[in-house]
């Protein structure tokens, strides 16, 4: 295992300075930009979906979409209005990477919008590692994966700007603490924001989507 | 991106070679084993621990639980009446390894068991790639993550030899099209033994539990 850590130590730091260019980009045209993560099914295009339309003849919204295969999120985002959706398709990695960003934004006249929201791929565990230059990174808890996942899964939890917690429609049909779920968040990442909201319902998604907006108002 | 090809060969094939030592190990004391693989949150501990009052006095049952960090999985494992249950903690890894699966071996004494159920890591991309050694390889799918899983994770759906679709008491209250899911199975594994069930109301546990039993006295 030894002869791995300085490799992957080198790719990590080569990542971190392509996303710092990818920052400087993104930043020189103005966009506010988020990179959302989570579990498979957790929601994350479901909330992109439920977002879009709400930011309607407010905002111009890019969404790039990292998948393994298929082109599904990206048709899904462009239906829901996105001005531009661009999908990513990792050839089996199980994360984005700065690289696979820059691809993206080279396909995009970044000026001609206000937001940026990078789908990464569902995961995890491997997102964490990989710095994309976005502003701010968002994890999606979901209230079915189960009340363990801050401890399990430190190194995501730690990492993110703000945590939306989806699904809450399914709180009456599952097993899920949520007091036990938020003491291991706080613990790991204490005072992040948080978005309790359902993205099927709709309950909850104001508060999210004032939130977006005031961070591209304070670009 | 060109220079990681060989090593992730080069890893891929030590492995390979490991894996069929604990192969080796693992039949020599006549147990049957399986890898039981899912995205964070699909229910492999929860099936697990109802899998296991169900074998009392029938199997003598070991089970090994990989996860990031926290004995969680392995306690509920205990509680539940595994007569062994080894946690192996991968230090940030998104998978086990052949590796790792050796050195929890190396603290059980096999001919004791009648089964051994190896937990991976919660991830639908990186333990596809790590042959572990074991028999069998089961996925879990959840009602929950949605019915785009199959087309999403190719990789995963494609290299199992069983399939428990858990959760499914939640299918009156999620979006999820069986007959779009189970055609994205069909067309990466034609045929593959399917157990839809739910871990917490007991629903379809009887054809997973029979199955195993069955696959044990086979061996």
């Amino acid at each position: 295992m030894t002869i791995r850590v300085p490799i992957v130590e080198n790719i990590l730091n080569a990542n971190d300075h392509l996303a710092e260019q990818n920052r400087g980009r993104i930043d020189s045209a103005g966009v506010f930009s988020i990179n959302i993560m989570a579990s498979p099914g957790a929601g994350k295009t479901s909330l992109i979906e439920q977002t879009l339309p709400r930011l309607k003849d407010k905002l111009r919204v890019a969404v790039v979409d990292g998948d393994i295969a298929t082109s599904i999120d990206a048709d899904r985002a462009a239906n829901a209005g996105a001005q531009a959706a661009i999908q990513v398709n990792t050839g089996g990695d199980c994360h984005l990477d700065a690289v696979m960003l820059r691809g993206a934004l080279e396909q995009l006249d970044l000026t001609q919008f206000d937001l940026l929201i990078v789908e990464n791929v569902g995961n995890l565990v491997c997102p964490a590692s990989f710095k994309l230059g976005t502003h701010k990174s968002i994890l999606i808890a979901s209230i079915p994966e189960g009340d363990d996942k801050p401890y399990k899964y430190p190194g995501m939890y730690r990492g993110v700007d703000a945590l939306v917690i989806n699904k809450i429609d399914l709180l009456p049909y599952v097993p899920f603490k949520m007091d036990y779920f938020k003491h291991g968040v706080e613990v790991l990442n204490p005072g992040v924001l948080t978005f309790p909201l359902s993205a099927k319902t709709g309950e909850g998604m104001d508060a999210w989507v004032d939130w977006l907006i005031g961070q591209v108002k304070a670009m």
